[in-house]
């Protein structure tokens, strides 16, 4: 247990960096104690596909020689970090969910994974994904719904999270694989916007949609965790500088009342009863800053658009990669596969042209409000673990390349968790987190 | 006729700029004379789309209030330039040689065209290109050969360079639509490093081949004027300074005596006979300081593949402008639009990807050699004004994206035109003309 009475699985990532920094909390310890809660729990979570404490301890070493070195303090410092296992890493191995790559052993770690350990995290373990980041399920349970599905691709990243595994995890969407687990396990889930993370080193799925996300406990870790992987440089002192600012503006006041639009979006009548009586009780109670909106036409056709990119990508993509490993995969991925090579160039050429174009379609809503409020999710997670669940409540806004944070505000009667996903301005995503965290802070005192 | 006993019409760009600075060629007497010869000649070879003294007086008078204030020398002052009629000009017409786009005049100038006239040049005419600058011919006459095309698609700025009628004429190229009419005409013609030249305001093609290129009588105007177009920025007291030192490079003498490397291509048994003989006559001329090379197995499917991008990308883009534009066009491009909209997206996005392979294939050759030399063409202009010529000796390296020139060193005893065609390192633009100018200079004093 930590000094304020919380459980070691309960720090959160920045938490813990203070804890550290002032001596309330040993890395070793703090640590040791991690591994063993890993190996309690994860037997049934089932969140990861490779967790070793020999690996963590050879990255803890190195940590311990860094501190002794008296250098610049690193923004995550000792952080857990659990990686989805289509991101590369040097020393796990990253097997991507397929059953033809087995034992794979990357040479070097993904940018993205550089980044983190350069700032301190320990990855911690790989989580599990979905084969190939896409529909075929993994044996990851829903930690706050056992026999119900954490949902997909980034299964074992939120599920690792939801269970307390690790206060931080890192996954990918391509179309909805980090908000919608994010909603269904009862987490925060942060998507930046598209193009901020450059994704060498990670499994190529569909290279105009893929985008990298991020699980946490709150929003700072959110913040503090997404900043390091946008990247940032080296001050003359040696501390690290991040030009975007994400985490100094996820914390400060914002400093209007923040006004929100919440849009129903095209698939409303598809959203389940209990989560649409839970959105409608929200929108009573943010009535004073809430107004409703309807889409730009430029998302009129972001859903077949999505799927027009998506399908050739990963056909293009995917095909060979299966090919060279055994042929071998689900009749899911083989139909994906299928579907994408009939698709003609000029159909892929003009889907992917009208991205730009879906994301400039937004731009004016900001100058009036500061996030676009919409379920992440049609409802609470399914039941069983042979679907991950369905994505189309985060299409248009992947297709738009919009920043989105999935917010663990709301629940059905049962005490399912449904998420509140609120999206923002391209490349502001520092502003869409402080407006997470002014709706997290209104909510609660209301209660 | 100038101070050195030539014609108006013999005098190059940077000679001219030379003269207007020291006072020895009067800039209005200048374009006096020469739109006074555009308008005795450009009758019989049907260069210019469009071209208007009203017009050209407007760009005069600009630049007089420019010389006036005394400011920092233009690096084009004063420059006739001839550019393609499927670049946008604010002042000209661009009809893109198109029955749909007749009288079609744009708001504002491409970029390439603004950076022209910022840097001096006066837009003199634009010239005839081929429908959307594909394969329809224009009336345009090979000056050198009446009665032969001048090639395509850029036929009028290799006719009107050729013709007299400008020193400098713009032009561009998706598969040979610049080397190919150069070669025919017997001018020199320079296509940059695929780009290097923002190509906003130019038609779009296929935006993964369309690339821009420049017409001369000499090499020091192809690397002047592609300089400016590239771009550089003004310096503390006004002055525009260019990064890539192109013109500077170009100037210079080789460090070391340059090595050059033949390449017969897998078309050289297509080369005619008396293509074929005047380059074993350069091979035997050259031997002390040229070898034959294989070109790299990444560009072992060059052809085909960009046939594949080049055709899906041209349908997406040329069909719904066609379209919108009452929906007549000739067979060609027809035919060409029905083959790309057959195209599967996974074979265009295979066949995109292979591009900068293709590139980097060739990164080695170039720490051995300085250029390669290979055939413009494959054979002097054909007969006729039915057909512009075939550009499948351009294909690998536009696929490439390489830079190359041709010069006008070959013609066959009848004393038709054949272009020598080198191709440089990509982004290494400067070393290239540096090199093709010590050639000239080697074969002229061989003479």
């Amino acid at each position: 247990m930590s000094e304020e009475g919380k459980y070691l699985y309960q720090v959160g990532a920045v938490e813990l960096v203070g804890h550290l920094a002032r001596g309330t909390v040993d890395l070793k310890e703090y640590a040791q104690g991690m591994m063993g809660f890993t190996q309690a729990t994860d037997p049934q979570v089932k969140a990861f596909a490779h967790f070793s404490p020999e690996i963590i301890g050879m990255q803890l070493e190195r940590l311990q020689r860094h501190r002794q070195m008296d250098a610049a303090p690193l923004p995550l410092l000792g952080v857990p970090i659990a990686v989805k296992d289509n991101i590369d890493t040097e020393d796990y191995p990253t097997e991507l969910g397929f059953v033809g790559t087995q034992g794979r052993t990357p040479r070097v770690d993904a940018y993205l994974v550089h980044r983190l350990r350069a700032a301190g995290a320990v990855i911690w373990a790989k989580s599990n994904t979905t084969e190939l980041a896409y529909f075929n399920p993994t044996v990851t349970e829903n930690p706050r719904l056992p026999g119900h599905t954490p949902g997909g691709s980034s299964s074992g990243s939120a599920a690792a999270v939801a269970a307390g595994l690790v206060p931080v995890a890192i996954g990918t969407q391509t179309n909805g694989s980090v908000i919608r687990p994010a909603s269904f396990c009862g987490v925060f889930g942060f998507k930046p916007t598209r193009g901020l993370i450059f994704n060498g080193g990670v499994l190529k799925c569909s290279e105009s949609l893929d985008q990298i996300g991020v699980f946490a406990r709150n929003i700072e870790d959110l913040a503090a965790v997404a900043e390091v992987m946008i990247g940032g440089h080296e001050d003359s002192t040696g501390r690290l500088v991040f030009p975007m600012r994400i985490r100094e503006l996820a914390a400060q006041e914002p400093p209007l009342p923040p006004k929100l639009m919440f849009a129903r979006t095209p698939m409303w009548d598809r959203v389940e009863q209990q989560a649409q009586a839970a959105f409608e009780d929200l929108l009573a109670e943010l009535q004073d800053c809430m107004s409703e909106v309807e889409l730009p036409a430029s998302v009129s056709n972001a859903i077949p658009m999505l799927k027009t990119v998506m399908e050739a990508e990963m056909s293009a993509n995917l095909k060979p990669l299966i090919d060279a490993h055994g042929g071998q995969c689900s009749q899911a991925m083989s139909d994906l596969i299928a579907r994408g090579a009939q698709t003609k160039a000029v159909d892929y050429l003009h889907a992917r042209e009208r991205m730009p174009l879906a994301t400039q379609g937004f731009e004016e809503y900001f100058d009036h409000f500061d996030a676009i409020v919409a379920p992440a999710t049609l409802g609470p997670a399914p039941k069983g673990l042979d679907t991950t669940g369905d994505p189309i409540m985060n299409t248009i806004w992947t297709y738009a390349g919009l920043p989105c944070v999935s917010l663990p505000l709301l629940q059905t009667e049962d005490g399912k968790p449904i998420g509140v996903q609120l999206i923002g301005k391209a490349n502001e995503d520092g502003r869409l987190l402080r407006t997470a965290r002014w709706l997290m802070q209104r909510l609660s005192s209301a209660t």
